[in-house]
């Protein structure tokens, strides 16, 4: 008999896998993150995100329950890659007053995977009649998404206040 | 002397050369996504925004020429990492009717990541007093946008229409 090719629900716990890895890898770099920021709200805002982070890992977790599997991540090029960049940044920009734009860069292209990913998620939840795992992505893209802007926020004021330093 | 440290127009340069290896490389994966998508409406969307993307481009040499900089790219580790999560998409749901649901999700994670960097480079340009290199980068952030709400609402037709020929 020919294999049957993979459908939604395949899909579904395929992306459920890489965002859970995402999630995961982002937790062991928020803090680092927050100790390269020079300017207090940054800090902060890295902080509160981490925390943040720990309840969309739970909620993957019972995600994973809804659909009777066990959590399990799959490696997620996208997000290493976004990761490592921020990396770079901390290191090339160490000392400079532009380190913290870099930072809200990295922490705000992160940010919009995330979106990406949660928003496709609830779309397919919702496809396959997974009501409560619909309401829980939802949740953490409305985190995220509430995450970008305060960013965004600070990036302008982040930047306005390096371009005095700098002058 | 010690080394001063990169400022801003370092950060910026650099971010432009980052997005513009990554336009590149979306230039040459999206003639392989529209081939592969099975709905003639994002086949279609995938060869619109292709010829879109070449328009970025172009935006992007502007913008290198108005800072006295050859165009250049530079490495891009994030958007190396979810082209080729697209492309495992492609291998593993080939002949799948959940094959169009995937490449959307695919498509729409890069389209944020090509979202917050133009939100970035603009906010950047604003603070360097380019005006003229922030509205290139501002109109290609709109069409950026545009596109991931085009996607969105073809995501939601095609994976009903994928449901209903699992059934």
């Amino acid at each position: 008999m020919a294999k049957e090719p993979k459908q939604l629900d395949a899909l579904f716990h395929d992306t459920l896998k890489d965002i859970y890895f995402a999630e995961k890898k982002i937790l062991t770099a928020l803090p680092k993150m927050a100790k390269a920021a020079q300017a207090e709200e940054l800090r902060a805002a890295f902080e509160k995100h981490e925390s943040e982070t720990e309840g969309h890992v739970e909620r993957l977790e019972q995600v994973f329950e809804l659909i009777g599997k066990k959590p399990q991540g799959k490696t997620c090029e996208a997000i290493l890659g976004l990761i490592e960049e921020g990396q770079e940044i901390m290191k090339e920009y160490k000392g400079s007053p532009a380190l913290d734009s870099g930072l809200l860069a990295a922490a705000q292209a992160v940010e919009h995977y995330e979106i990406s990913r949660y928003g496709t998620l609830k779309t397919w939840a919702e496809e396959l009649g997974l009501d409560q795992a619909a309401a829980l992505l939802e949740a953490t893209l409305q985190e995220e998404k509430a995450t970008d802007e305060t960013l965004t926020e600070i990036a302008e004021s982040v930047v306005n206040r390096e371009a005095r330093s700098a002058a």
